[in-house]
């Protein structure tokens, strides 16, 4: 096929994104992760002179039925008071947002609790908690959809942002992910299970025991928008809905550990390119999360043994993704610096 | 042993901060490698609100003898022309360093140019580039011992800094790091030599050859003094040099790629606490650091599959490092926040 005749511009743009990087005062391939993350940011912005503006993350915070059954070690008014701590700048996620410059927002997006009037408080409530889906599903069709809107505004909201990180919180949220995940990646749920925020192999063995009782109950859904309407949580999906507004405003789309994974996971489903614009941040101590990835073929920027969730994963990666922009935008190149190249 | 027999107040000490970083709005752990660094800094500067104050790189560059055996990818001159591309801020390091608010000091241990008068270069030359250790020692005993004085001078230049990182330029200096590694490490010269800026199999299979004529021309030296002196270069042993002054001056030290750590191994031999101050900040992808790495049972912080030097390992890791402070002294506790603790 000569170039005149070639479909798409793309591989013309990939190509000459390889040539800029390759011109960069350094061996060839010596940046590693970052010249793959200067590729794929080039080609999802169309651009040699890619840029990140106004990075955002988005918290959604949710309670969950599920969590009567004891699948994790923290009692539920922690979500509460987590979403309290955010407010207050006193949780990780504000100290690292903080830090690189990140405008956080948060999100009420089923919270078990009636909040005093905040004008940074989002929200975007389905429901006080979602259903127990050990004994029936976690939300209605309309709650599905209401989640939806919920969370494709959460985006439209964001001011001249082209890069957005997603986090959650939400105690037992990490049963609804490994639900979701044996679902749609058709493996068996014990294998999908983790210790969460920190289970006793006691505590741990009761969750995999309710979590298998659980998926027993329904059989074989497989299409996404079932797979998060039998599991929940709002936030969860809400984020999935974020994802896919955020895709399709071409926007970059950092992506955080188990949870927010999950979150992807579904949307990808329902949108197979969205994973042009997914950064992968980091990989999660929570156990399933490395089988997660891989089933994306996914490659993680940070693996520091992190498993806090809110986004921290996005907060902490962010500067490493903003240095793969900058070596592509402001190195010399060896031409321009009258370097000499390789023998 | 009663608390009142203890011999040092650092048992307490690293109790305090334990119990700190476990009071934080997080899982216990959750925060993963960030708790590590928070531990060991919080040691390092003897406080429960430790800091970190004017961030510094120091990149030494210099030339090597044994580049003539054809051990490099790229020719003598780029070690100059790399070290005009750090003054016209051009290179890599620069645009990281930029970044994140680091102050770069450039060095000339010894490279083969007589440089135009420039403030921003530290004039250190020892030689224009060391002997050819494959037919002599690297450098004299004098030259060994004025690389000690020029590297600990480097770091009193330094203002009112607590944390350091190092970086080199100097093309064949992966040759001398390896022969260092098997010397110091007692492991087969084979075993530590890699690719560097970018060799082909022959090209490899050459160095290989050449650095195993030349370490069997040397009998068993071990003392890490004259394992510098026999295979340089003057930019290792200043770095060698500078590590140790900045553990005496109670820095915090930033460990880079495989020829920073080839670095470190020596001033590690010379004075083993210089470690407590140790951050070892990315897995490079020259194919020996994870084993000289292991053999310092370090683990680092970033895993990128970069191999450029310059210190972008320390820029890239350094916010990385400032958040595991900031979450140390900027996150709410369970009690301030108001929230439960685990059931």
């Amino acid at each position: 096929m000569t170039a005149s005749k070639m479909p798409l511009n793309e591989p013309t743009l990939q190509h000459q994104l390889q040539s800029l990087i390759n011109s960069k005062t350094k061996p060839i391939g010596s940046l590693g992760k970052l010249e793959d993350i200067a590729l794929q940011i080039g080609l999802a912005q169309n651009s040699l002179k890619p840029r990140l503006v106004n990075p955002c993350i988005i918290v959604f915070a949710a309670d969950h039925g599920i969590v009567t059954e004891g699948v994790s070690a923290y009692p539920q008014d922690v979500t509460f008071q987590m979403v309290m701590n955010f407010l207050n700048n006193g949780a990780g996620i504000n100290v690292f947002s903080r830090q690189h410059g990140i405008s956080l927002y948060i999100v009420d997006a089923g919270v078990n609790h009636d909040f005093p009037a905040n004008k940074d408080l989002i929200n975007a409530k389905i429901a006080k908690g979602t259903k127990n889906f050990l004994y029936e599903p976690a939300m209605s069709l309309e709650q599905l959809q209401q989640c939806f809107e919920e969370g494709r505004k959460s985006i439209q909201r964001l001011n001249e942002c082209n890069i957005v990180g997603f986090g959650e919180m939400g105690i037992g949220n990490t049963s609804s992910a490994s639900m979701i995940m044996s679902a749609l990646c058709n493996i068996d749920i014990d294998k999908c299970v983790g210790r969460g925020a920190g289970l006793t192999d006691i505590q741990l063995k009761n969750k995999v025991d309710i979590l298998k009782k659980a998926m027993s109950k329904y059989n074989k859904i497989d299409s996404p928008e079932k797979v998060l309407m039998t599991f929940g949580g709002f936030e969860i999906v809400q984020m999935c809905a974020a994802m896919l507004e955020a895709y399709e405003k071409n926007m970059l789309i950092m992506i955080d550990g188990f949870i927010a994974s999950s979150a992807f996971l579904a949307a990808y489903k329902i949108n197979p390119a969205i994973k042009k614009h997914a950064i992968f941040c980091h990989l999660s101590d929570e156990h399933a999360h490395v089988d997660l990835l891989n089933y994306l073929n996914a490659k993680p920027i940070l693996s520091l043994n992190m498993r806090l969730g809110e986004g921290t994963g996005c907060a902490l990666a962010y500067p490493i993704i903003e240095s793969a922009v900058r070596f592509l935008t402001e190195m010399s190149t060896f031409e321009s610096a009258g370097i000499a190249n390789k023998n």
